[in-house]
């Protein structure tokens, strides 16, 4: 029998994901469960988009361009301009959701054995398209106990090799909801021009900002033209994750020329996603301030109900719709399985990712979890129960560690 | 300013689109186009299916399984039974097109400097996601002299090295529009077998076989059951390119496993694409009759219409809708440049792909180009005319270097 790649077995199975088949066996065994393992938000899909989708009228369901619909491309510099960044239209380049972005991002920018520094708790992904790759993902750790705040610059000066090519950081922060400052922001800039390399921004959560926070683009940093690339996505940002559009967008023209080719390869992004995403424009801003004020409230019961747990800690973060919060265990891989295996109250369990996969360091986020409050006020309170029962009945439960940094 | 990587430098340019901006200006100065050099068919693509999609009607377009929605992966069953291959829905997973299961197939099974054969000509996108993976392509060349045939089994044994991982076939063949016949496919078994190699075959124009010919999967070869791994995809069965869905399939279960976790990374195939794919179940045997006929009757007017030309050779082949055809031309690429740009016949010109691109050995196709019969028959004939005329005309028109061989 042939063999399978190094690179398919050092290939992560997804942390979000492979807790499925329990999650399955344990449906089948009538349990109910809440899901906050996974970013799928309950959120409708705008009608406007739907409806866009549900009128398409062509006869035959076509490649598009191989960059995505000029129209549609377009009509995305205008979305930017509402942040006050101006691009041209062939500064974005359509891909088949976040994910294809950022392949074709780190392909067009890093070779096999260079080296991007990306600050953990980290999408765990980042290391499934570095590994399909052979690019080195170097890991430098915010903390808990800081809110996961942008870790000191001293601390990226410490990783930087002659392999070093490229910064990536989630702002918005998946998995831990942090938003970076201006200041951490400018300090990035200061630390990618002087090494000259690639700053990464995965945005996707930008319209995801919490207690009058705004979002901030390497886009309108100034002096990083060259250096500043975005991968975006409507997943989050019109509760549309199965479309699977996103974009990589970037000034860097032989950039985007290079990430061209990549496209080209795989022919064209989806025609109907692009169809639902274009008419996503017609969005009035209204659904965002009611989407946002409903992620508000979600983002407050979970957080208050996690530090209401006794040995439980969890930063208030002010974007996207994740926290990763400490729990008085061990082992979260086993105590996440646990709960989907050998427990439930009244019927009821939760699903969470274990923090170790959002890490790049061994031994990390062995006493973390992430919860993504995807769900209704009233669910998140019945998972909020499920899970204190849970920690009571889990024969690994250990005495909490440390004493809670204040809560922002 | 940060660099590019080496291999974003080496990723080739699609050889099928790279004249797209000359087509673009042809098309701005008011010249008619005839588009042979793209697969993108004109066949309708079936009602039942977009019906499927106008339908829809869950309120959020949510992820879906990794691995695709099951129903459809349990459906796909019932299609690949009726060319009797007998699978488990677990044996496929559902990619975003063809291009997606050939980059979790190849990295499932290849690492950074590993060796993949392939007949050349060959389809140009192998080359990309090769040089993504740095995977290393080693072609063995089918002549045009041969019909395309597939080369004696001597030739592979001459490339194959301790690096060699797997053989890749296109069958139906893009872009020359060779079946192979059974006892070709029993080299390949006898030589994968002996090796120890994967037998990788891209069969996306399965449905697409003419005068009575019928195709054989590598599924079907008894004994592959670890090896055979097929690249398939609905874009050309249903004329439905843009919904980018298409299915990795093989029997051997750790490669499936492998490429799940590929596959996580990416999240999920698109949601519309899926709905789409799976009405196409209820698509009666009838529609594949008629496109079958409508085929036939295109390869034989623009086979015989290029074989009446002057010093132009073009085999008959029995599948895909693709040629590969001699032109009395030195340099292909200047040449279908040059229709573009140079050329109009009565307002207008014929857009072809330049052969060089299907060719990894350098130097090779640079008399030969490729022809999509993709129009209606009145469409080819006066792209004919164009072809004809635009030969006459062109200032790097050689002699025929050779006399055509038996045509069929």
């Amino acid at each position: 029998m042939p063999a399978i790649s190094a690179r398919g077995k050092q290939m992560p199975a997804s942390p979000i994901r492979k807790l499925v088949p329990y999650a399955e066996k344990a449906k089948a065994a009538g349990v109910q469960i809440y899901h906050l393992n996974i970013g799928q938000p309950d959120i409708k899909t705008p009608e406007v988009m739907l409806n866009a989708v549900r009128n398409f009228n062509a006869k035959v369901v076509e490649y598009s361009h191989s960059a995505g619909n000029e129209s549609y491309r377009r009509k995305l510099t205008q979305y930017y301009q509402k942040y006050g960044i101006e691009l041209d239209y062939s500064d974005i380049l359509i891909t088949t959701g976040g994910s294809e972005a950022i392949l074709f991002g780190m392909m067009s920018c890093l070779d096999a054995g260079d080296e991007v520094i990306i600050p953990e708790p980290l999408y765990a992904n980042y290391n499934g398209f570095s590994t399909a790759g052979n690019i080195v993902v170097k890991p430098i750790t915010a903390t808990i106990d800081q809110n996961f705040a942008l870790p000191p610059i001293e601390e990226f000066e410490k990783v930087i090799t002659p392999r070093t090519k490229a910064i990536l950081i989630c702002n918005p922060n998946n998995p831990t909801g942090y938003l970076y400052s201006e200041d951490e922001l400018k300090t990035l800039r200061e630390i990618v021009l002087k090494h000259d390399l690639y700053l990464f921004a995965d945005e996707v959560y930008r319209e995801f900002t919490y207690d009058g926070a705004q979002p901030l683009s390497v886009l309108s940093l100034s002096g990083l033209d060259q250096h500043a690339v975005v991968v975006d996505s409507i997943s989050k940002r019109y509760s549309a994750c199965g479309a699977r559009i996103g974009a990589l967008v970037s000034r860097n023209r032989e950039l985007m020329a290079t990430a061209l080719k990549f496209a080209q390869a795989r022919l064209s992004p989806p025609t109907f996603g692009q169809v639902l995403a274009e008419a996503g424009m017609e969005v009035p801003d209204s659904y965002f301030t009611e989407v946002n004020a409903e992620y508000t409230r979600r983002r407050n019961v979970l957080v208050e109900g996690l530090n209401n747990l006794e040995g439980v800690f969890c930063p208030m973060p002010k974007g996207a719709f994740y926290v990763v919060a400490r729990l008085p265990i061990a082992d979260s891989d086993h105590f996440c399985q646990w709960m989907l295996e050998s427990f439930h109250y009244n019927g009821k369990t939760v699903m969470m990712a274990p923090a170790t996969g959002f890490y790049a360091t061994p031994g990390l986020g062995k006493n973390e979890v992430r919860l993504a409050y995807v769900l209704n006020e009233d669910d998140l309170r019945s998972a909020l129960v499920c899970l204190r029962e849970g920690l009571k009945a889990y024969p690994g439960r250990i005495a909490a560690t440390k004493t809670p940094a204040a809560q922002n």
